[in-house]
């Protein structure tokens, strides 16, 4: 204890313990996150338009930005998704904020990349219960939406490939650098406080940073559910093994992005931790098979709140309308 | 015909008959719109902020935006409404895009302004299935509401009346101006071209500018569904009848404004007509005994797409992450 005393009050200090400026990123296993450098801005604008378009499922009423809300960290904030007719989902909306940077999408990562996922909720029955056909028939039918695929695809036709394709490059673009603790990470030692920076050194002593790193502090690995101790809970969701159909993978999930988890309530597959203290204290049992002082919580709590970046800086997309040959929607039915 | 034929062309000429530059919009029956001039910056964006949260319904998924989209028109583009657990709503949702330019508000004209409109949604099991006290609660819970109310009312205390004059600020922004026909109403005869103009013509010969006129093209008066021939609907809608008990009020409806009519389908109260060809049709028939040939219907049609204004150009909010304190939504109970 008094080690850990005088660890506290040099880190407090912050000349002796805390690495000079430039070099300290690369000590680190949580890295900065950098702006997105986006490749081809019509394809963005055009994947923006789309994300933000209920007509691209059968009710005309839910939109990706529906349960990946972008006003509210990428997610719903619910612990499970409002589907079509108001199907129940079964599994927390992960944020689509810097899901670029995951290794796959999906909690089970049964998509390989964004592209691949932009096509999954739009033909589940249970979100926006469209199929791929039918979204592509709504597109197809608006001529400010063909005029752009075509701009951009070179084609009269539109498929579904070049419409998640553009969903894509707008969600690769949703990116949230500048957080303080990115600030901190490249040299500005004010960036974070005590506190938060005793909260860092715990995270990291405890070992949660054995998953959670990287740029995304999390989305690089699948990990157990439960490590220490089982995880209880109501949900069904059998996590890789759903993909891989091996035994050694059920429940392993893809360790979800730390990035703007202040803003991304509630926590895990199941949406059953309420708050980041709950979801810390959670994760301290069952995967460390640590139970974390009050102290300790808060602390950590309050480094995992420097982890909030700028928030994509979008304008509202006009959607064009849609024309007399535009298939209607059919939200009760 | 020769007659008719001759004002055509003189009409295409647009040197005789249309009116000199300056002159133009104090003789006609629709005025332009002007752009908003916000008194209360501070106060437009809080009301930015709660029309696109979700937090106001009980299930925490459904926004004042969700029906009053502003990427479609500030509607829905459904004939009725989804509200909480996919209740199927009694009636169109009217767009909120000039909407501070009508008599009152509703199709009943029940709020006398937008700031009593704002608060029925909200309360309505139908709807967003919330109460005035709920939704205050949940304000008051999140610091950041806490801090831009009391900075705007001056109070620590957020009530309902705060919240719903936050949103009528907003939305008194929501304003089109710049339309086609605006400009052309302000001078610039080639804003719009010969069959549009003819389409005008024809709008005001008929008699549609009895009811549509104004800056709004509509929203000034209550006028029967049905004049000349009865409605036939479905819908249970009894118009200002219900709101005043008088049996002379039975199906007079606010007259919808025609601004942007071309992103606000389908039409009328019922919104039982899909295209602006089915609306101008139907209108003409049952309001004022004439049945419009092919030729004339296309015309008022093109006339009524140029009445499409300046969409808002608006950043999506960030909104405020919710507390510890604040009440969980209830989407499935």
């Amino acid at each position: 204890m008094i080690l850990r005393a005088l660890i506290t009050s040099l880190l407090a200090v912050g000349t002796i313990v805390a690495p000079p400026a430039q070099a300290a990123a690369a000590d680190e296993p949580i890295k900065p996150i950098e702006a997105a450098k986006p490749k081809n801005e019509n394809k963005v604008e055009l994947g923006k338009m789309l994300f933000f378009d209920p007509r691209l499922s059968k009710s005309g009423f839910i939109s990706c930005n529906s349960c990946h809300n972008l006003s509210m960290g990428g997610s719903d904030n619910l612990p499970s998704s409002i589907g079509h007719k108001w199907h129940q989902g079964p599994i927390n909306s992960p944020t689509v904020l810097n899901s670029s940077l995951s290794l796959a999408q999906f909690w089970d990562g049964r998509a390989k990349d964004l592209k691949d996922q932009a096509g999954g909720p739009i033909a589940n029955p249970g979100e926006m219960a469209f199929s791929h056909e039918l979204a592509v028939g709504v597109l197809q039918s608006i001529p400010q939406y063909r005029a752009r695929f075509k701009q951009i695809y070179s084609s009269d036709k539109v498929d579904i490939g070049m419409a998640t394709d553009a969903i894509a490059a707008f969600e690769e673009t949703l990116v949230t650098p500048d957080s303080r603790f990115d600030k901190w990470l490249k040299g500005d030692k004010n960036a974070i406080n005590k506190t938060e920076l005793e909260g860092y050194k715990l995270f990291k002593d405890a070992g949660c940073t054995g998953c959670h790193n990287g740029p995304a502090v999390g989305g690089a690995s699948f990990q157990k559910m439960g490590v220490l101790e089982p995880y209880k809970t109501q949900s069904k969701a059998e996590g890789r093994f759903a993909v891989t159909g091996k035994e050694e993978d059920r429940l392993f999930f893809k360790v979800p992005t730390l990035r703007n988890v202040e803003l991304t309530y509630p926590y895990f597959h199941d949406g059953a931790a309420a708050t980041l203290e709950d979801a810390v204290n959670t994760m301290g049992r069952i995967q460390l098979g640590r139970n974390f002082t009050k102290d300790e919580n808060a602390k950590i709590v309050a480094f995992l709140k420097t982890l909030t970046g700028k928030q994509p800086h979008l304008t509202l997309p006009i959607l064009p309308p849609s024309s007399k040959d535009t298939p209607k929607p059919h939200p009760f039915d």
